[in-house]
């Protein structure tokens, strides 16, 4: 049986098995086989392996030092398949991201200065450059549980991440039609919307010119078929307005995402969101998608921008009312570029090997 | 942080993190709060520790070597809760039982002898003797995968799991209401049952006599209520008779355990089998229940035995049609005592450390 080091990290809201790129080249087997096999997959339980049956349970993170100028760590993310013998290594994933550079630092990769030490991920399913701050008094990295972030009951070690000049990365343009803000016509349902492209492109839609408060349960927008299919329509018009798809029945599913903005009138977050993705209200905020409001809010004349409080122009952090709870940005100019992100944090849960056993062909078992 | 050492393991369709007893006396924490902590709970996701948010996922094994007479290694068993802040330590897990052998080898608990090593555990939740049977060739733990069970979809190291002198121990009795076969009548049906008390006490019940095949998938059986409302009549009498429960209302709702059987037509297994477990039917079989069946079928009159086909009295094994696919359990006396169980397969899926935060209150955060 075959012994591969591996960490075994929460980021975020995910569960990351870590791993070190070189310890997955083994001899006569591609790095999918290593990973599906140790995962246990196919098989929804994942019974026989360290994967947790879940999307977010599911997940490695692969990394190496990285010889690009510019960048410490290399960081490749992989979502290995449960029932399907596939892994997918199209996307990044932002929580699995959080334990990229306490791991760097770790290693000694990266050395840790006094106060605050910066790690440069090159995350390269994406190409994206993201900047992480890690706290370091005295040079040394503070993995204390001392902040919360919102569907993790338990405080954790914090990482400032943040995506650097993310601006027009899709489209080419932060307001790709031009406008800061349109009205798009849909069933007599007049929305006003910001198309903005920044992290990710978004269509944000002023919840109440939908109808809508903006503080809904997402169950209760989950079940409002013809609200969804409403908001879809509006969605895909957004695509063909930002140059994303010549028609709207020709637009991607997954993007543009939609947001739902509100005012909130309990001023403890700047803004409420709804923020669909797939279809499906996200349970918190993708950070891709809070990067684009974030820009958003910095541009006058845009409908996120107009629901801040007065004298909140150019805010150098964006407080969103999520579903399951605030979510806080930040954005800062570091070397002349503008770095946004988020805070999230991490946690090493187990340490040590992982065992491969020899590959069995599911089908000559069960 | 602190590091506990520690091992994850499938034993059968579980998967248990086994701890050594010494490790887990931390100073100033009960050995619950160290559990709850690392597992994650309480938290429906157990997103911040090493539990799998799931009952077959959030199990630890506890094991040191034993000082009793006849046993190697004590070995007891904790199911975590989840959303709960509470361990429950009132059961034995007969999947978790499967790793503890082969880990007290590879301790050096234990020493392998050529060919087969016996490892005998005693289970301090239950106070039950559980005998395990390694392949040990030239002295060596043969981990390799060689061996399927229902459930798993890949090979894995097999284990013999025998109960040791398990007849009568909640009753007194193999046959506790004296008969070897009776008839149990509820609304007009005339239910055929053997109740035998031999590693839990069962109902067994003839599936052709309450009108069924005895091959219906478990969703069939679970979603006939009028069904289920009659065969916890048949189960709540037979308790009676078996003198678990003064009248059918107060008998206890995990105990005894019904089976429904019936022959074989294929003949790949000797008898067919849906228990009903805490009013639903068990996906496979539990191991327990496994063991009163195989008592059954080698006595003669019983509703079991009668399905045998000719000249397959007193077997020595018995193999189970269950709705996973087909179990077998061994009968042999070792030292004057029978011992019953199962093959069972295990894997060591990681090893290394768990890691312990600070105990921070899970209302601090969130």
């Amino acid at each position: 049986m075959r012994e591969i080091e591996a960490v075994w990290m929460r980021g975020g809201t995910s569960k990351c098995w870590v791993f070190r790129d070189a310890d997955l080249r083994l001899p006569e087997l591609s790095v999918d086989e290593v990973l599906l096999r140790a995962f246990g997959s196919p098989d929804h339980r994942q019974v026989d392996g360290v994967g947790g049956g879940t999307s977010t349970t599911s997940k490695a993170v692969i990394l190496a030092p990285s010889e690009r100028p510019g960048a410490d760590v290399d960081y490749t993310f992989a979502q290995v398949g449960i029932d399907e013998a596939k892994v997918d290594w199209g996307s990044n994933c932002g929580n699995c991201s959080a334990v990229v550079a306490a791991y760097a630092v770790r290693e000694g990769w990266v050395r840790a200065t006094d106060g605050e030490t910066v790690v440069r991920v090159h995350n390269t399913n994406t190409g994206q450059l993201i900047l992480q701050l890690l706290a370091t008094p005295g040079g040394v990295l503070d993995e204390e549980g001392s902040t919360a972030i919102p569907g993790v009951p338990f405080l954790g070690a914090p990482v400032r991440m943040g995506f650097v000049d993310p601006v027009g990365r899709t489209t080419g343009a932060l307001l790709p039609s031009g406008s800061t803000a349109e009205t798009i016509e849909v069933d007599g349902t007049a929305a006003r919307v910001t198309l903005v492209d920044a992290g990710a492109p978004v269509v944000a839609v002023l919840a109440s010119s939908v109808g809508l408060r903006g503080d809904e349960p997402p169950a209760r927008i989950d079940a409002d078929r013809d609200l969804l299919d409403r908001l879809d329509r509006i969605r895909r018009e957004g695509a063909v307005r930002m140059g994303l798809a010549p028609t709207p029945a020709e637009a991607e599913r997954a993007v543009p995402k939609l947001a739902l903005v509100s005012a909130d009138p309990d001023g403890e977050a700047d803004v409420r969101l709804r923020m669909l993705s797939m279809g499906q209200v996200h349970p918190a905020a993708p950070i891709t998608g809070s990067v684009a409001l974030t820009f958003a809010a910095r541009t006058p004349g845009t409908v996120v921008h107009d629901l801040l409080a007065d004298g909140a122009d150019a805010p150098a952090s964006l407080r969103l009312a999520t579903p399951a709870g605030t979510v806080a940005t930040f954005f800062e100019v570091r070397d002349g570029a503008p770095v946004v992100g988020v805070v999230r944090t991490y946690r090493r849960l187990a340490s040590g090997v992982v065992h491969l056993p020899q590959l069995s062909s599911p089908d000559t078992a069960a």
